[in-house]
């Protein structure tokens, strides 16, 4: 654990920095798990995720602990400071990230067999494509220092709001076709939902991101648009 | 702002309990205000609710400013720095509230005038009331230090994932009963879903406040049952 041998600030630094990274492969792994098991109907891979989230929860105690007691520690100041704090927060989002994906894994049994409609879960995984491949990459160009990566990361938000809106409306329209479609289709939609909000944290990561790389906040985003403002789908 | 002046540890300390006790109080009138704005198709409410998450969010910066300021200033041991650790904990989960208490706010317009089924209302009504009064609660435990009332509380959150369970198959019932129904239900289920994971909050924040209270952990809560576990509601 190194409590008995003189370690540098730096060094501190970089092991949080490695949890970092460690619970960002996790979450990526989560998230692409969860929907192929969605997709798949696989009930042991879901099983999976939902042990994995126990150790993202374990990671991000250890990474919050350590970096407390770095700050305790070592007084650092300005840039320090904002990686350590930068660090504690991405953690926050990278943990719920894997419970949201967990909540993903949770429905394969409610959504069942062969419920889906073809074309409904490519719309679910073309949307989780896009998610999956933001999770992977906010923290590689947080590593590299890639500022400008991590401002057009966060644009790519706005696609997956145009697709989660497309695939509510599209689910809300099965629901209608055939009241069988029902208890299947509203596990959809929660799924559809959280993949919405894996989004918007790996949002917040790349804010945070860029706050530590830069010293500077990004401008304040664009208004959110998202299926709260879809009201009149019905008849 | 106390900069030129000498404060004590327990100054800025009660500093930061006065911010988690604003934020508690504010995400108790919003998530009033939310339910209320709901259940009577209150739009302007709804618009408050949606304004109040900005200062929301402003206080929790200001709390996590000031608990990492003294974190690197006071370097406090054991007790202290769990309170300060502990309150940055808890006002993630209250400013967390206030974003679900928004979510619910912009859905008023969606669900629209007169869809709800009164007896449908009724049970999100009944559902609400608990939530809310776990949410004033759990900061008025804290802050009377009573270990054996936060363990209470969280045990109660059983009783919303009752009812919220109850919520959503009634939901799903109306929709299938009347396809017109559906989007007006399907806003209305993330809005039961989004009081049950206000309730999760809760109970997050009971179980930090015990450990600041008594150094230790509760004892690892009882598997969640929600409404993933229902998958044969269909016909």
């Amino acid at each position: 654990m190194g409590e008995h041998t003189v370690t540098s600030f730096d060094d501190d630094l970089n092991h949080i920095q490695q949890l970092i990274r460690d619970m960002s492969e996790l979450a990526g792994s989560m998230v692409g798990a969860a929907i192929r098991a969605l997709v798949t109907s696989d009930n042991a891979l879901a099983q999976r995720v939902v042990s994995d989230d126990a150790i993202m929860d374990a990671r991000q105690r250890e990474l919050d602990d350590r970096s407390i007691a770095l700050i305790a520690k070592r007084q650092p100041m300005a840039q320090d400071l904002r990686a350590v704090v930068g660090a504690i927060r991405m953690a926050g989002d990278l943990e719920r990230i894997g419970d949201l994906a967990k909540n993903i894994a949770k429905r394969v049994s409610a959504v069942g067999h062969g419920v889906t409609p073809r074309n409904l879960s490519h719309g679910i995984e073309g949307m989780a494509d896009l998610v999956l491949r933001q999770v992977q990459s906010v923290i590689e160009l947080y590593v590299a220092r890639d500022a400008d990566g991590l401002r057009t990361l966060r644009t790519d938000d706005e696609k997956i709001d145009a697709r989660y809106t497309a695939v509510f409306r599209e689910l809300l329209t099965y629901m209608m076709e055939d009241p069988r479609n029902i208890t299947a289709c509203t596990h959809l939609l929660f799924c559809a939902k959280n993949l919405e909000r894996i989004g918007d944290h790996v949002t917040n990561i790349a804010e945070n991101a860029y706050y530590v790389v830069t010293g500077e906040q990004l401008p304040v985003s664009r208004p959110k648009l998202d299926e709260t403002q879809l009201s009149v789908l019905a008849e």
